[in-house]
């Protein structure tokens, strides 16, 4: 099964609702021109099309091994990763001075969602390295900057984040890998770390670990960590590498999915200690990781995009190409699978959900983008906050929409679907991950709650709506039954959404249970209203292209029925989510935990 | 992991809701005693936890396997099933006869869903070997009776069902297989059939095919399909087993899930033909099918419930013992899991909506119990009716539901979740199947709204819809929050579910591709709205026995709260379900094929 890059949806989105020439016009992004840009993803699509997404299913079926401490990959993900690094793909969006392409997120956030269509597996190796750069451009001394980021970037070494333990998943406050200073500036490291996504591998000359820890002096709790650059070698003052670190992969973990990205077990400092230099001050470890983390939690929200539009591909493929059973309607003999009612009604619920999650995160892309870029402060700020708030939603919905999609795509396919030959069981094993690492859904609706929304008393959510509310007066101004029927959901989503923010606002402080009993729904209805907020727009657009008849019209066609579909069926929703989460506490907590 | 059989809330269902004891005085039932039964769930529980459950993770790990036409099943299935079928569980519901115990469907019903808590993969042998049952006691001569039942009760043999070819999945019309009349009484059968559940085990000394295959002048599609009786071994006439018949597997399927039950590739007739007797009478093969699909489809839902009541229990244990994160109110240090509200609602979600599925499979059993026992022909009638509405509603929505709760199973454990070994991502696996064999979702959809609702223009729906009506006037009587919540959500579930039955009636026969579209969410909707009410109807029981000082309280109390969480966080969703089907299907239909 071949994966063909959606371009004329990634376009279409990155143009006309992330505002590319918006983007275009600011301070060093001069270079994104709509036209490089859509060369830049043309030839994204092809590398990843034809050279990545061959190896998904043949890495799903042998998966990398480990043997005496060495992880083999899966055939194939070493010289793939050779072509990807040397095409410069590693580098899209970081910085020039370090032989990175220096372009805007939002131009890097499409190459990262093909690349994850293409191998949710394989992409995590950048991914994670993407996140050290990150940590490293933001925290690093110039010495570090300059010896670590370039090899990352080029693909010559790769990078790791190292904050699970044993007994700390998402409580990092549980940390307790020991570092302890010997006087040289160098720290040696020691403990066990668990689930660190390519610990260790043929891939790379060397690995990168960013690891947190604790100094002897710190204080407990999550102000008390610190982090480190552990390198598997270590690195001479002329970028040579010199003795083995002592840091050592004991095992990998066997996997639901993703099985061909080694998941290690890493021991710090069995054999005297592991060399490791500081990031940044003492203690303030988590403040940098956080910024990793943001990177990542985006990326990941990627990574359920892609994995949903790969799924919706292959199974429209499939419905294409099976014949099975009349129609409804009547037929002189079996039909396409894709003519049956319910099995369109899948496709359109795959389509349509990742439409709007890549609609989503693209315009959080484009914010992102201005909040670093644009010059004027007090516009970097706001973009800002609303990029920080959508950070959660877009990893926390584009990941559990990932897992319905995924669920859909085995569906489709009936009994085919079970057998593991025809890979579409390996997106729904795959997908269960994304709802889990960098931060459950619960985390990141923690995230919602406290610092996103009650921290500023609704502030930013309500400037949201206020801008959901314009689309709606725009959508008003349409006479047709599917716009009609877009903006009547879109006012009821819009309308529960205010809602649960003003009981989220109102309730946080004096009853946290009953609030935080209904926090991962509020992530969700904020997804499906911001979702359908992106269709609509994206409707109106397509509207004024037929009008003007201007562009591809059965693209725009296609795109208002799409949002017509996820206003009837997504948004639709909307207020069943408002009630469970307003009145539905009652219900979560009335129990004893010895009454389970 | 182990399971401890919910046999509080069983008995609470059995006997409060689904009346054991009117069950009881029908005729044949009379040993069905409240007593007994208690003591025959007792018995069950105890073999299903201690022998079959054990085997249920190391059968995912070490599959089932094939070599030159034999299959070796997972360490230990051989011994549990001989265990299973001396004890009499086979014959739970079957003629006593024939060997069977006789008892209700009512009885059989929790030892069904014992033997699926404790392991699927094995449970499908007996499930395939009850339809054979079934089908061989409605339309098998004498004979075929005296000669095969007796043997598939006492497990010496098991059955099979040979339903689907490579071309022929959900569409039995494309059924290719040929019959070739001997004139000798027999018949030779050719072709291939797959996805053969138990179609070749080592488990019992012979394997009873039941085969769908075409007489020579038979009509074409559905009208001339025959039902014959293809053993692996040939049966003399004193029973002994006689020469191989021409029957072979090929190959079993490398599957997603229930990797422990062998999915037989079945080879007829590559050999000189496979020797056959006819079930019945030529081209009623269909009917005779579906009364053993009637009743695999009950089982398969049976089936859900167990896998969801067992990943319940899985992820109520590790929640009260991970111990991760403080409080959300604050906390002085990490507590367990199971207090952090987002775990809890993951927790009720899977706990209410098990209970509510459970509830109205049992309900329907004994509706079924009063259709074939009860002595006046009109309420075995009526009572027929309800109960085949019900059976692609407790198909359905069982299965759709268990894999909703499987993956919440999977995400309490958090990253442990995705591990393998932690085994809650088995149920993830398994579950997957649940929804697509003896019928897709779509097909149960398709029985509900052709069949059951618009043949009698919704006359057994708006029956049912009264009964809810009398709940909701009960709940009424009821001053408490609890009960005002729960009627509201019930009251608002019943209107959107009469509604959409009154949108199918009026509009499947004009606008077949409409009603079509929201099929599969007319069927959710029903499983929501009717479980709502089986949940109501136990609150309204727990709060009398709470009154009366009756039974045990904390139970009592612990249904209510569970009740409460259904109508808040499920029922709440039944309007939006119908707001995208009576106006979803623009969306859905919208897109010529070449779109997608």
């Amino acid at each position: 099964m071949t994966y063909n890059a959606p371009l004329k949806d990634m376009l279409f989105v990155v143009n006309e609702l992330a505002n590319l020439s918006e983007i275009n016009q600011l301070p060093g992004c001069e270079d994104a021109t709509p036209d490089t840009v859509e060369a830049v993803l043309e030839e994204n699509a092809k590398f990843c099309g034809e050279v990545v997404a061959p190896l998904n299913h043949p890495g799903d079926k042998e998966p990398s091994y480990w043997h005496d401490g060495q992880v083999t990959t899966s055939k194939g993900f070493k010289e793939a990763f050779r072509g990807f690094a040397d095409a410069g793909w590693q580098g899209v969006q970081h910085p020039a001075e370090f032989g990175g392409q220096g372009l805007p997120k939002l131009v890097a956030t499409p190459c990262i969602e093909m690349l994850n269509s293409a191998n949710i597996a394989f992409a995590l190796v950048g991914l994670l390295t993407d996140g050290a750069i990150e940590a490293l451009l933001t925290a690093g001394t110039a010495e570090q900057k300059t010896r670590f980021i370039e090899p990352l970037i080029s693909g010559k070494w790769t990078g790791t984040m190292n904050l699970t333990e044993p007994q700390a998943g998402s409580d990092l406050a549980a940390v307790r890998t020991r570092a302890v200073p010997q006087g040289d500036g160098t720290y040696k490291i020691f403990g066990t770390k668990i689930f660190i996504t390519y610990g260790e591998h043929d891939m790379a000359e060397n690995i990168i670990h960013l690891v947190l820890a604790r100094t002897p002096d710190a204080p407990p709790g999550v102000k008390g960590i610190s982090l480190f650059i552990v390198p598997k070698f270590m690195v001479n003052d002329d970028g040579s590498l010199g003795e083995r670190n002592d840091v050592h992969c004991v095992s990998i973990e066997h996997k639901l999915g993703i099985k061909a990205s080694p998941t290690a077990v890493l021991q710090f400092g069995d054999h005297g200690g592991a060399i490791g230099t500081l990031v940044g001050e003492e203690n303030r470890g988590l403040e940098y990781m956080f910024i990793m983390m943001n990177a990542a939690r985006f990326g990941v929200g990627l990574q359920g995009i892609g994995l949903a539009e790969r799924a919706y591909q292959q199974a429209v493929a499939f419905a294409k190409e099976r014949v099975q059973s009349r129609a409804v309607e009547g037929s002189a003999g079996p039909v396409a699978v894709i003519h049956h009612p319910d099995v369109r009604r899948m496709l359109m619920s795959m389509r349509a959900q990742t439409e709007a999650a890549r609609a989503l995160a693209y315009v959080g892309a484009g914010l992102s983008d201005l909040a670093h870029s644009h010059p004027d402060e007090a516009t970097r700020k706001a973009n800002l906050a609303v990029y920080e708030y959508l950070v959660p939603v877009i990893k926390g919905w584009s990941t559990e929409m990932s897992e319905n999609v995924a669920r859909d795509g085995v569906q489709v396919h009936g009994g085919m679907g079970f057998i593991e030959e025809t890979g579409a069981a390996q997106h729904y094993r795959d997908a269960k991950i994304l709802t889990i690492y960098e931060g459950t859904t619960a985390i990141q609706a923690n995230d919602l709650v406290g610092r996103k929304t009650v921290r500023d008393g609704g502030a930013v959510a309500k400037s949201i709506l206020a801008q959901v509310r314009a689309t709606e007066a725009q959508l008003a101004d349409v006479q047709d039954a599917d716009f009609t029927a877009i903006r009547a959901q879109l006012v009821a989503g819009s309308a529960a959404l205010e809602a649960v923010v003003d009981y989220v606002v109102a309730n946080t402080k004096g009853d946290p249970r009953a609030v935080f009993a209904g926090s991962v729904l509020y992530l969700k209805l904020a997804g499906v209203v911001l979702g359908g907020w992106q269709m609509a727009r994206a409707a109106l657009v397509a509207r004024q292209k037929l009008d003007a008849g201007d562009g591809d019209a059965a693209f725009c066609r296609a795109k208002i029925a799409t949002a017509r579909f996820f206003a009837d069926h997504v948004l639709s929703q909307a207020d069943g989510l408002r009630q469970a989460i307003v009145a539905g506490s009652a219900g979560v907590l009335a129990l004893d935990v010895e009454q389970f």
